[in-house]
C-alpha cells in the first residue's frame, strides 16, 4: 500500500458555470448543488469518494476567494491550510501547479490525484478501484489519467486514443483529441479504442512540477516563487499580487498532450460531468413515462420531462414532453431538453441587466 | 331614472370550477382570483362595474356557507343580509329564485340583474350603459338577456337567435341554442344573427318567481316556504334543512327557454367567461412574441406563452412556445395552451389521493 501512503487529493473547485441555472447562481455554482442521488452536494460526495481511498488530511481544495466559506462549510473536517483559495480563475494549470507546490512540500515523493469537484459517478466502489489503480501507476513515474468508456458519441467529451496494456489495466495513452464532430466522435466509439478524458489525473508532485518548467517555463517560475513565499510565510501576498498574471492554461493543452509516457487507468463506473440539465435528467431515476418528476409529481400525458422544484412543492405536467422545469424559488426555467445548454443565455441576459439572480 | 332607481343586483358568486387550478382551489374558486388587468378579484370587479349604476345597498350575493367569509372580506361594503349563503349549489334557478324571493320583499317591483361574478369585462362604461338598458327594458315586464357580439365560432358557449328590435337597442330574443358543434357556430357567427349567450339575465323579481311558479312547481313551492320562514324570522334553519332537495335546474333550461317575452339587449363590450387558462392568455396584454410575461420575465425564442408566478419571482422561458405556466407558490402547473382545460385531470388526481392542494 505505498501508493496510497504517499497519495494526495487536489480536488479542483473553483468553477463557475452557469449551465444549471436557476439552481446553480455565481456565487453557488454546481459542485455546491445536490445533483446525484442523494442529496449531498458534488462536492462532498467527491471528496466522500475521495476519503474511500486516503485520509482527510491529505486532501487539499482549490477554490476561488468567494467560494472558500462554501468549502470550508461543506467540508468541515479541512484544515483552512488545506483550502486554496484563487484570487482569479486562471484555468487548470496554474491551479494544478499551485497545488503541487503545496504537496510536494510536505512530502517530496507525494502522489497527487487531481479530481474535479462537480462530476457525477454512481459506482463508488469501483470509483475507488481505479483511483488506486491510477495511483499506483503514478508511482511509477508517468502521467496517468482515467479514461470512461464511451456510452455514446458524445461530442462535448475529449478523447484519448488507447495503446497497449503497460501493467495490469494500465495502458498506454497514444494520444488526446479534444471535442471531435459527430463523425469522428462515431469513429472513434465504434474502433472501441478510443475513452473519454474524465479530467482526472494522477502524477507525482515532483514530477507535474518538472513538466511545468518544461513546457510552462514562466508558470514554473512564478510556482518557485510562491514555494519560496511559503517557505518565508507570505505566500498569500505574493499569490494576491501576481496570480491574475498568470497564463490561463489547461493542464490537459499545457501538459498532458506534450508530454510522453501517458497512461491511462480505464475506469469501469457510471460518471457524467454533467455538462447541463440534460445529463440531470440522464443519470436521476426515471419514471415509466422517462420523467424525472419530485415526489407526489404529476403527469399526465407527459413524458422524457425532468423537473426540480422546491422541497414539497407540486408539480403537475399536462401533456408536455421533453421539457427541463427548475424552481429554485427565486426564480423558475422551462426549456427543452435538447436546449438545456441555452440557458446561458437567460445568464446573459440578467448579467446585461444587472439582476443578481444569475 | 325609474329603471335603477327600483334595480337590485344579484351576483352569483358560489362557482367553483377547477380549470383555473393551480391559482384557484377548492377553497377559493376563479371568482376571487384576479385574472383582469388589474389586481382586483372578478368578484370584486363585477361589484364596482354594478356599483357604477345602482347602489351597494341593493347588492345581493348569493355563494356556497364555505365561501362566504371570502365573499364578506372581499365586499366590506354589504350588510350580512345581502350575501346569501347556500348549504349546497343547485344550479342557478334556485339560486335566482332564492334571491328573488330578498328583493321582492324588500319591494314588490323590483327589477333584478342577474350577474356572474367570474366573467371579465373591459369596457365598463360600455358595460354600465348596457346594464341602464337591461334594466330598462325589464321594466316593460321582459326577461331579458345580454347578448355579445361573437368574435370567434366558439364552441364552448350558448347562442341566442336575435329577431326584430322591439325598442332602441333591444331586440326579441327568437331562441336559445346549446353550445353548437364547430359548423353551427360558424353559421350563426357568419349569419350576423345570432348573439352569445353571456348568462346576465334582468326581471321583474315578482315575474322571475311567477314562471318559476309555471315551469318549476316543485321549487316556486318551496321558495314560497321560505319566503314565508324568512317573514317569521326562521329562513336559514329551513333553507338548511332543505335547499339540497331542490332541483338542480339552470335559470337557462328551467325558465328562459320556456318562456315568452324574452328580449335581449346586445352587450358592446369586450367579454369573456373565462373559460380557461387560455381565455386568460387571450386577454391579458402581451408581448411582441404574444407572450404573457410577468415583469421581468425573459424569454428566448418563445412565443405565444403565458405565465403567472408569485410577485418579484423571476421567470426564464426558454425555446418553449404555446404554453401555460402557473406558479401558485405550493404548485406549479406546466400545460400547452391547448390543453389548459385537461387541468381538471390533475385536480381529479389530486381529490383522489386527499391532496388538498385541489
Amino acid at each position: 500500500m505505498t501508493s496510497t501512503d504517499k497519495a494526495y487529493a487536489v480536488i479542483m473547485a473553483g468553477g463557475s458555470g452557469t449551465r444549471f441555472w436557476p439552481l446553480s447562481r455565481s456565487t453557488r455554482p454546481k459542485q455546491f448543488l445536490a445533483l446525484g442521488p442523494d442529496d449531498r452536494s458534488l462536492l462532498r460526495a467527491t471528496a466522500e469518494r475521495v476519503w474511500d481511498v486516503l485520509p482527510a488530511e491529505r486532501t487539499f481544495v482549490v477554490t476561488s476567494e468567494q467560494l472558500r466559506a462554501q468549502v470550508e462549510q461543506e467540508l468541515p473536517e479541512l484544515q483552512p491550510s488545506q483550502i486554496l483559495a484563487e484570487p482569479v480563475g486562471r484555468n487548470t494549470a496554474p491551479c494544478i501547479g499551485w497545488a503541487a507546490t503545496h504537496v510536494k512540500r510536505l512530502d517530496e515523493d507525494a502522489i497527487m490525484a487531481v479530481l474535479p469537484a462537480d462530476h457525477y459517478i454512481r459506482e463508488t466502489e469501483a470509483y475507488a478501484d481505479t483511483l488506486r489503480r491510477g495511483l499506483e501507476a503514478a508511482t511509477h513515474g508517468d502521467y496517468v489519467t482515467i479514461g470512461i468508456r464511451p456510452t455514446r458519441a458524445e461530442t462535448g467529451y475529449g478523447y484519448i486514443e488507447v495503446g497497449s496494456e503497460l501493467d495490469p489495466g494500465v495502458f498506454g495513452a497514444r494520444r488526446f483529441v479534444e471535442k471531435p464532430n459527430r463523425r469522428r466522435a462515431e469513429q472513434f466509439v465504434s474502433s472501441g479504442r478510443f475513452l473519454w478524458n474524465s479530467g482526472m489525473f494522477f502524477f507525482r508532485a515532483s514530477r507535474i512540477l518538472e513538466a511545468i518548467d518544461q513546457h510552462l517555463p514562466g508558470l514554473g517560475k512564478e510556482l518557485q516563487r510562491y514555494d519560496e513565499a511559503a517557505r518565508a510565510g507570505n505566500e498569500a501576498a505574493v499569490v494576491q499580487e501576481t496570480y491574475g498574471e498568470l497564463p490561463a492554461v489547461s493542464i490537459d493543452h499545457g501538459i498532458m498532450e506534450k508530454v510522453s509516457a501517458v497512461s491511462v487507468v480505464p475506469g469501469s463506473f457510471e460518471w457524467s460531468d454533467l455538462g447541463s440539465w440534460t445529463s440531470a435528467w440522464e443519470l436521476a431515476p426515471q419514471d415509466d413515462h422517462t420523467n424525472v418528476l419530485p415526489e407526489g409529481g404529476i403527469a399526465v400525458d407527459a413524458t422524457g420531462n425532468y423537473v426540480q422544484v422546491p422541497e414539497g412543492k407540486l408539480i403537475a405536467l399536462v401533456g408536455v414532453d421533453d421539457l427541463v422545469v427548475v424552481d429554485a424559488g427565486d426564480a423558475l426555467l422551462v426549456v427543452p431538453r435538447d436546449r438545456a445548454q441555452d440557458v446561458r443565455e437567460v445568464v446573459e441576459a440578467l448579467r446585461e441587466r444587472g439582476d443578481t439572480r444569475r
